[in-house]
């Protein structure tokens, strides 16, 4: 039997160089623990697009296709806010999300312990936090038709549609459920039914999901707007959050700064079971390409390290493995490694990438 | 000549009683400013409902088109809940919006020096803070057509509609214009231009209007995403944020909630110039109904008071008189008096709605 196969796109940025430190992580777990990977590299975002014309080749979508699961680092940057729309580096990312069909993206904001005094919120607010937000990925307003940019009369118009069908809405949902009862057994659904008729639609399938296949766990729901004031004032009350691709952009992006630890914080994107009965998986950071500090070793690697430590829990069914990793990033943290976006109140030494990178495998 | 009108309408949960104690601020200034109002009470939300089978009569627009400046409540509540969409209470407040045209809606975040210490975030990330969010109100997916839940195939579909024109966002756009140009001169434009073909266009009539109209504000532009990261990270850095409806939704709770004094952030709502030069206008707070305490005395009238405050200087042009009500009510919270809703770490006294509403008076 072949080993399993990642495809790797560091991307755009700072992807690259934390890239490097995922792979000796994963090398690391090759060689110590027996867990050997087929690796690939490919190019996605703006780096595709300076070497194909296009942010996603359909050789790479393939190999995405192909691949048991699919790490991503980052995609964008100034240098291509120009291009036109339609081969923007962004429209790599939705591309292998939405032909991948990765509707469930897990987007978990946790406040590691050494770190709960580099957020803006008072200690207490935040120490010990650990919510999951569940985004629905592949519908919405990300995708609906029609869309774009149309004379009307004598002006231009702009626009996009937000589409929900019971099914998109219902299958994230089982996710959310089925995810909620490995933790907290609590899900928490946001929309706008006050004003929009998909949220309406959204809440009423959420409800009967729950009420015929999960009535062990417990579900409310609330407006979204006053799901970003609650999830300012007190993050805590929430176990997992439900809710749809552009609320769940907004709230998760909030919820990540909440922990003060932007750059530690992974996400998984999952799809439907392939015949190996592994679900369809891309896994990035939560952080962006970060063109700003790009090439100068001022990265923190950990985020895209805890992508892969999902992918090993979620991917490859090594949940003990995925355990020892997260371990060993907490123990780095304990010792008071700090990359340079995490200089802060502790005043934590100052270390590079690389050699955050190899403290973990140290600490491993 | 006749003295200006304001049309009051007090709507749900706490909004009567909230308004009760404005009325008395109102008479005040009647009374010893020798501003008098030709002050008139209607019916919104539930209470319209209740009354008329819908939230908000025909008669009831009509008198809002023709007031000076119309003062809300707030709307909405439980009982509420299984309306049909075409008559909850919320209905009626979007009518208003968008029938007086109500395009753009200030919603200030300010923090009050008194109770910086009631935010969940650190007292040196909030102290100080003052910005205020320009909330396109009139347009986007709040009203887009098609919208509505649809059979599709054997399965429903929800479906809203995001639309904006060229003219909608410039007028918005130079509504935060002027805004800053009394304030700190730095306007920040928030949309999804990566994803959102109505983003694109967003920014680039945004930047167009400062470039042919504003050249001496600064502006900025950030996805909406990082909008709400930023705003929970530092929000000092912002001065005037201007966005879309359904972001500003999300965006404007947030920000309020990082200020600790969600029952004291006022807001204004304003359209075109009327025949006699006011602004069409429409004042609220920007707390909800809260049905949990209504009827209690524990609601807190100041968010209230100050959107009266705004109607004082937006409508009436009577800054001064604006200037002299938020004095009164920073002078309240120095010497320590709370409503419920504040009371917190500085354990400052106790004090219903009407002894809040007494006290303000006192101070004036
Ligand atoms: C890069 C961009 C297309 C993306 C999104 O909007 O989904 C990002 O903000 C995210 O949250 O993953
Ligand atoms: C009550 C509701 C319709 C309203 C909105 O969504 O605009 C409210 O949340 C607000 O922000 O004024």
């Amino acid at each position: 039997m072949s080993n399993p196969s990642i495809l790797i796109l560091p991307g755009d940025g700072i992807g690259p160089e934390v890239m490097t430190e995922v792979r000796k992580v994963i090398d690391w777990f090759g060689a110590r623990r027996g867990l050997a990977f087929d690796v690939t590299e490919d190019l996605v975002g703006g780096a595709a697009y300076d070497a194909h014309g296009t942010p996603l080749s359909d050789e790479t979508m393939e190999r995405a296709q192909a691949a048991d699961a699919v790490l991503l680092g980052a995609v964008g940057g100034p240098k291509y806010d120009e291009l036109d729309f339609s081969v923007k580096p962004e429209r790599g990312l939705l591309r292998l999300r939405k032909e991948m069909d990765l509707y469930s993206n897990l987007r978990p904001a946790q406040c590691f312990d050494a770190l709960a005094d580099f957020s803006s919120l008072k200690r207490e607010v935040v120490a010990g936090l650990d919510i999951v937000i569940v985004r629905e990925l592949t519908s919405g307003i990300y995708f609906g038709e029609p869309r774009g940019i149309v004379m009307e009369g004598n002006e231009r118009v702009g626009i996009n549609t937000q589409r929900y069908t019971e099914s998109e809405i219902a299958r994230v949902a089982r996710s959310a459920f089925e995810l909620a009862r490995k933790r907290g057994n609590k899900v928490c659904s946001m929309e706008k039914a006050n004003v929009m008729e998909s949220g309406i639609l959204w809440r009423e399938v959420v409800q009967k999901v729950q009420d015929e296949e999960y009535p062990d766990v417990e579900l409310s729901h609330m407006y979204a707007d006053a799901g970003a004031m609650q999830l300012c004032r007190w993050p805590k009350q929430f176990d997992v959050i439900v809710t749809d691709n552009l609320f769940g952009d907004l709230l998760s992006d909030a919820a990540a700064m909440l922990t003060g630890s932007l750059g530690m914080l992974p996400s998984a994107s999952l799809g439907a079971p392939m015949a190996n009965g592994r679900p369809k998986a891309l896994y990035e950071p939560v952080h962006g390409s970060a063109p700003d500090i790009a090439g100068q070793g001022k990265a923190n690697p950990i985020a895209c390290i805890l992508s892969f430590a999902m992918a090993l829990r979620y991917s490859f069914d090594k949940g003990a493995e995925a355990d020892r990793l997260e371990a060993a990033v907490e123990k780095v943290l304990a010792d008071g490694l700090r990359t340079a976006d995490l200089l802060g109140p502790d005043g934590g030494g100052f270390v590079s990438t690389t050699e955050m990178g190899d403290a973990i495998i140290a600490a491993l």
